[in-house]
């Protein structure tokens, strides 16, 4: 991905826009009902994807292509091939196409109900911020921002616009997920006692990838990976962390100069539950694992885009034949058609930004117990 | 288990008995060929256990039922009742029947080939030293000493009497832990790049549990399950880590008012590769996952007593129909017949002490990274 930052320094920008932001409620009601593109007999919205790099091109559109409540409507990409490639592939109109220029005119589009923005991190902030502004429901990839401050900034444009804000925690509208998440409310097996969570994937070596440099991602693989680590332990306690400590290692310094390669946590919840966690772009492995107090559950693979499997107990949880993804944006845009928040609103980024702030500030300060 | 400690302190104890002791080969030439009692057309040794706790009682007397090439000659209690009930049980002659008092006298019982310590950790010691002076061979349980220090005179003096020295680790004559050694040795998938190992259980609450008593126990998870851990890190690297870091949890503390309930850590090893463990007495989980450079293995549970399994790559580990303890009795057995050293060698449990040392310096030092 070839990505040139804006000149104006993204901090000045995010300060600029969310300015005299006032406080506001998200349970407005949306015009929503009265938009979105009639398709059969069913309304479906319009979804713009923001960056067409290979999360966009791989997953997202493939995925919308069956989706039943939300089609892909517009496209916004800096690379002038990549237009004509996507308009023929999946019929996107002229008009819905933008470039970075003129990406606020989208505004004045009524084929574009959401805009999914799919850049990279530290682009997040400032583009679900414009397309607040542009009056545009949003949906930002993980992690939300680079810290929690752009993440608040971002809630308050979108509240102050009265647009929807959803996370990409495509992971939230998957069927076993979502088992673990009910054992977490439902207590059968008293209260957990430890959640080890692992996201970690052997990156490859083109030293130029935007994961690589600190100011587009913001960080290593806490960033982008050790995040699912973070979600799945609060959602299989259904507790917010109260404190975290924080190790890194290292061994390929020249391809993780600027990031972390390597970092393991632990973190304690309010009811005493504990966590550990490993997340790397040099390790092989995808696991959550659950320790109740009579019992324990697990998924492995935990996060990926197909197969995530496990079990509760003795009770098998096979492979589900579903999209994450497109689930993910269907139910956004229901949740847009209903005039309710997104079951993965801005908040819930939020609270992951808390974390991995204090996870950062606890690497910085030699492992030292941090609060949340 | 109710052991009372003897009155004269440990410490001086070793240093008396590991006074004087000189550098000594342990390659000798035992007189083991010519010992043994007849049975069959098959020489079996004779083991005697001391300490008639769970683990003699419901583990090693079962397991010695089937063995080839050792046999339960004798036993060591403090409990006047379990005299009479193992002699009849396993068929011991009373002449084989010692208490804590008159123990040193085993030294003149041809009978007994092997004792076998499975003591409370504090007394692992001093039995092992005095064993060794009866001219015995000996068989520790884990973890092998509270230090190294310890550790390092029971060597000694198994050197100084010519007797073979062996740590209860039972694991390394599992056929599946012994194939996840293989691939440490041959490297099929290139080389370790993380280990993550779990030994936990949810204690009882018997407040008078030898394992909560630090006097007696050393420490707590960390003596009793992370050493399966510490273990497990070694022989699937096939190297010795080199630095260490440990955070602490509790949420009991009055059961744990003592030792350790939750511990995790983080080894680094000279080939780059890292570790990530948990240990507990308040969570269940039993797992080895290994990540190689190209690929990835486990076993779950790794460390039980009965069917331990898991997978190297697609390649299942199915449960054996072995008995862990049998094989590791008479793996010694043998090693004494054939004048070779054990598998798991004093050496063995002294490697494991000084991460123990590290580990316990590392929390002490507020998780500060320790070498080991």
């Amino acid at each position: 991905m070839n990505i040139s930052h804006p000149s104006a320094s993204r901090r000045s920008f995010v300060k600029r826009l969310s300015s005299g932001v006032a406080a506001f409620s998200v349970a407005a009601n949306f015009p929503a009902l009265a938009i979105g593109a009639e398709n059969g007999s069913r309304k479906k919205l319009g979804i713009a994807l923001v960056g067409l790099g290979n999360y966009s091109t791989k997953q997202l559109a493939p995925a919308l292509v069956d989706a039943q409540d939300s089609y892909l409507a517009g496209i916004v990409t800096g690379t002038k091939s990549k237009e004509a490639e996507w308009s023929q592939k999946y019929g996107i109109k002229r008009t819905n196409i933008y470039n970075y220029e003129n990406f606020d005119s989208i505004a004045s589009n009524k084929d574009i109900d959401i805009v999914y923005i799919v850049l990279p991190n530290s682009m997040h902030a400032e583009y679900t911020i414009r397309a607040a502004n542009a009056g545009k429901h949003v949906i930002c990839e993980k992690p939300m921002a680079l810290n929690v401050e752009e993440a608040q900034a971002m809630i308050e444009a979108c509240k102050a616009n009265n647009v929807l804000l959803s996370i990409g925690y495509r992971l939230h509208f998957d069927p076993n997920t979502r088992e673990i998440m009910k054992v977490a409310k439902e207590k059968p097996y008293g209260n957990v006692h430890y959640i080890q969570s692992e996201a970690s994937f052997i990156m490859g070596n083109n030293l130029k990838a935007w994961r690589l440099n600190r100011e587009l991602a913001g960080g290593g693989a806490v960033m982008d990976m050790g995040i699912y680590c973070i979600q799945a332990a609060r959602y299989a306690t259904g507790e917010e962390p109260i404190a975290i400590r924080a190790q890194e290692y290292k061994t390929d310094w020249e391809k993780f100069k600027d990031v972390d390669e390597t970092v393991t946590w632990q973190m304690e919840f309010p009811s005493g539950a504990y966590s550990n966690s490993t997340t790397s772009y040099n390790i092989r492995s995808n696991r959550l694992y659950i320790s109740y107090r009579n019992g324990s559950a697990q998924l492995e693979p935990a996060t990926k885009y197909n197969g995530i499997k496990g079990s509760i107990q003795d009770r098998l949880l096979e492979p589900q034949p579903i999209n994450q993804q497109t689930r993910q944006m269907d139910g956004f845009a229901r949740s847009i058609m209903e005039g309710v928040p997104s079951i993965v609103p801005g908040e819930e980024g939020l609270r992951d930004m808390k974390v991995i702030e204090a996870l950062y500030r606890s690497l910085k300060n030699g492992g030292n117990r941090v609060l949340i």
